[in-house]
């Protein structure tokens, strides 16, 4: 673990780009679209402000910021901690539970966002991957058997990297009251929640009133600003002290000018920012998924987030066989062992191109 | 350790803003001066540009970013991770030495910038102070006395805050050497080296070449912009690996609205920019000294940075006494024990308003 791994994304999305022809880039979670008018607009004006504002801001975050997802989220202000992204949300959550609470596993669904498996191996923690169905689908009396005094948490992401699973209500409140039974905390990923394509298929899991309950969430998909690393836990009260200092004490404050951005887009874009780019990713999707069809590949229809994840006959998802991928047919994805030994079969395609349907009809061409 | 405790420095500038009259801000170390034009330029220039900017940087930062840093420091850019402020290198810094070396002990100067000391506790290593002299400098011998097997790292920042001594070349020489010896980490801290009042007073820890040494460095300070989060550390080859993994895994990556402004701001910025503000404190400390004497104040005017500890007679740095100060006199400093209890009878004044004249001579009313 203490060697740096470089990320396989990275690695295939520089081949990609030095392959010779015409590649398709499908690797990472990059949005392709758009960010909301009000974050350019908030950064060209932050770009002219009082030196005042050029300097620190709250550890915790911008007071604005934390208010309006507060009000929001219908929680109390003090429970809001800004982070550096959602990952920096789900690290500071992990440790205090490993710290605060007994336990040194940590409950994962396999497959998994390989940050998650790596996070807890670098805390000295012990990965209990629980696996889905292979329609992404997560079977709480199997997280239930996982479960014991050995749990310091359950962290789960919905709308799910990499299946396009989500869970509703009824299977994250079973988590939370698994986590509850066990003295461990329910960290609930939440940065996909835009991008749902069934109505009613989500329900954050704040809807439930815990103190084992940690909703971890970030503005970097849902406003196509991966780099601009503002995101947030929403802390019960209880571990709201020791995560500040925590926060504090790594890293003192968050990035200023993505906040400040962030905190215009919040108020200013209209829910039909969000709209669009739901209908803009349905349609994607419907298109990518058809021409699997053609391809006679393997594949579930996500219900949010915006990957599939697809199995052609005889080409196992391997680093060499996603290499292969770009050179012979110009699309790149990446390889399913990547999120887990059991999808070691798949690959991965991230929609953020609007070449999906030439990109699928590349696939098709290929395998049939 | 585990609850948060509300910086002394919030609550003082919080107190201050509350305050009936007039009031002048010395408090925190947040400057008041102008960033490089070019950083507003990268900023404005950034906020148009394309989608693909706004998302994740490489996780160890933008390659043209730690080009130039290694290219001034000339060092391999393989060795130069960008971090989200000084902060956050000097965390990985000292996370990585109390792993990967022996010993569960960190040996810092006293007095120390608070952060130092509780993040050192935070990772459940000792704190190890070693007193400097009345006028902020540091005897190595002390230091060698105080390391031992036990010792993981020497965390040591240089020009310093809160005294303003300045170590030379021959003491981070001795201190590194000390380092080896005991087999740790000798962290040097440099965030404030524009900020040097005597020609060849500093040099670098990176003149020496080990295998034991981290520099750690911002441009928050050197660019006036603490809010933005870009720092970095020159590591040992070594510990490459592990940092990017930890950084990796704690934040995903660094802000790169933040980072574009930066590097625009590092091509462009002439060295007189530097010697303008360098200037303008230097000018600052000696109007601030002057009245000081005039109060018959006890100080050490600082070599570096931009703070002075002053004491005057029968009138401890308590909180209490930094309240009656601002309420009474309208002059807001730091209690001097918020860095050390060897410091009680001292106040922290921050050079960072061009008031400084006018505050010194309501202290000089006030106490003479």
């Amino acid at each position: 673990m203490n060697e740096y791994e470089r990320p396989v994304f990275f690695h295939l999305m520089e081949y990609a780009s030095k392959a010779e022809g015409d590649v398709i880039d499908m690797v990472s979670g990059d949005p392709d679209w758009e960010p909301p008018t009000a974050l350019r607009e908030g950064l060209r004006e932050y770009a002219d402000a009082d030196v005042d504002e050029f300097q620190y801001p709250p550890s915790h975050g911008l007071e604005e910021l934390r208010a309006e997802i507060a009000d929001r989220r219908g929680v109390d202000i003090e429970r809001v901690l800004i982070t550096n992204g959602a990952g920096e949300a789900n690290y500071i959550a992990t440790v205090e539970a490993l710290r605060e609470l007994n336990g040194s596993e940590v409950i994962i669904a396999d497959p998994v966002y390989p940050y998650y498996y790596n996070r807890i191996q670098m805390l000295d923690a012990t990965p209990r991957l629980v696996s889905c169905a292979a329609d992404g689908s997560l079977d709480p009396e199997a997280v239930r058997e996982a479960a014991s005094e050995e749990t310091a948490a359950i962290c789960i992401c919905s709308p799910n990297n990499p299946t396009g699973a989500v869970y509703g209500g009824a299977v994250k409140r079973e988590l939370l009251e698994i986590a509850e039974a066990n003295d461990a905390l329910f960290i609930s990923d939440e940065v996909y929640e835009q991008f749902v394509y069934e109505d009613g298929a989500f329900e954050s899991a704040l809807s439930f009133d815990s103190d084992r309950l940690v909703v971890t969430n970030s503005f970097s998909k849902a406003m196509a600003i991966t780099g601009f690393r503002v995101g947030y836990a929403i802390l019960p009260e209880w571990l709201v002290g020791p995560s500040r200092t925590r926060h504090m004490l790594t890293n003192v404050a968050g990035s200023r000018p993505s906040q400040y951005a962030v905190l215009r887009a919040l108020r200013e874009t209209p829910e039909s920012y969000h709209e669009r780019n739901r209908a803009m990713l349905d349609e994607r999707i419907d298109r990518f998924c058809e021409a699997l069809d053609a391809a006679g590949a393997e594949y579930t229809r996500p219900r949010g987030s915006f990957y599939v994840m697809a199995r052609f006959e005889s080409y196992p998802g391997t680093l060499e066989n996603v290499e292969r991928l770009i050179d012979d047919v110009g699309v790149a994805g990446m390889p399913g062992d990547a999120f887990s030994s059991s999808r070691a079969d798949w690959l991965r395609f991230a929609l953020v191109t609007p070449r999906v349907e030439e990109a699928a009809e590349r696939l098709a061409a290929y395998f049939s």
